[in-house]
């Protein structure tokens, strides 16, 4: 039983699902979250429907786990030893064609998100969260270091700040974020919300 | 012909302007921008579509002087002496029923543009930029006083931070922003960004 219940789940490997997140994204890319089914995905991917039923449990699930594979790896394992370190390199991770390429697709599961609870619930479980909390990671160790103080008032808005730089880049200045533009933004705004001197 | 002109312009006063915005305003909180019609404005309205076109050019214009108008006064009226006198003016004067009833009826527009650019296109030009323009004269106020270095890198930021708090608030805090958030956000990331004391 034991010997089974191990064999099924090893029967998808890092590879395959890495593969099978690919199609999903690029099914998303195509159609949009709205038309797309889970028949689609499993065609695209050679695969049955009770297997991705059985591995992720429903479309809203998958595409989230799609979306937090797509992002580069995860904010804890930096530790450049400055908040502002740690800010650049995590701006400097994603290139910015992926940063484009995300932008469209991140808009629109936004707007998806809007009339798709299930989809809310499983962003915010399975990307939203997990990203919040290597937030928390980065900025604990800037307290915990000295650079920021532990009651400064800006530590619990720096999502607010950063997601309000990709947004507003998106949707007013009508071009993708860029690596230099964030760059300039974590050095104009966050730091300095922060108290930490940006040079 | 002039007083013919005139006469025709004078037909729609700024009671029945308000009073037509409001019925747009409506609409669009009932149906949406997509499925709103020049038909349903005018039906609801008592008006003939040629007036409608004739006045606003077309429902993207319409729709954006409708939003335009439905903001409270203009920023630019308000100088209280002081950066954060003058932010945290401009936050009383929404309240929270109106901010949490702007604030879907925004994310549906927002929506919108996505797939409308003459929708992009007017709101650009009716709304966000004359908004930014109040922006600009609130912060050259506070420049000239001696409050903000005008070589402050933050200063290009502003927008972006404001709207990041807003467009945050509603997705990630599942919450409509309130008078309370706004004015702390204000305190804890805006004025510290411009390097002026929050308290």
């Amino acid at each position: 039983m034991t010997e089974s219940t191990a064999t099924r789940r090893s029967r998808i490997t890092p590879e395959r699902e890495a593969e099978l997140y690919e199609a999903v994204l690029d099914l998303l890319r195509e159609v949009g979250y709205d038309a797309l089914t889970m028949d689609a995905v499993a065609a695209r991917t050679r695969s049955s429907k009770a297997t991705l039923y059985r591995q992720w449990g429903g479309k809203p699930e998958l595409v989230a786990k799609a979306v937090r594979h797509s992002k580069p790896g995860r904010t804890g394992d930096l530790d450049t030893g400055s908040l502002r370190g740690d800010f650049h390199a995590l701006v400097a991770r994603e290139d910015d064609c992926a940063m484009e390429q995300n932008s469209a697709l991140m808009r629109g599961l936004f707007m998806a998100v809007h009339h798709n609870p299930d989809l809310l619930q499983a962003f915010k479980e399975l990307l939203i969260e997990p990203e919040m909390a290597e937030f928390q990671r980065v900025l604990r160790r800037a307290v915990e270091r000295g650079e920021v103080r532990a009651d400064n008032p800006a530590l619990e808005y720096v999502v607010h700040m950063l997601i309000g730089a990709f947004a507003t880049r998106a949707l007013i200045d009508d071009q993708p974020p860029t690596q230099a533009f964030l760059a300039s933004y974590i050095d104009a705004v966050v730091l300095p919300a922060l108290g930490v001197p940006a040079r």
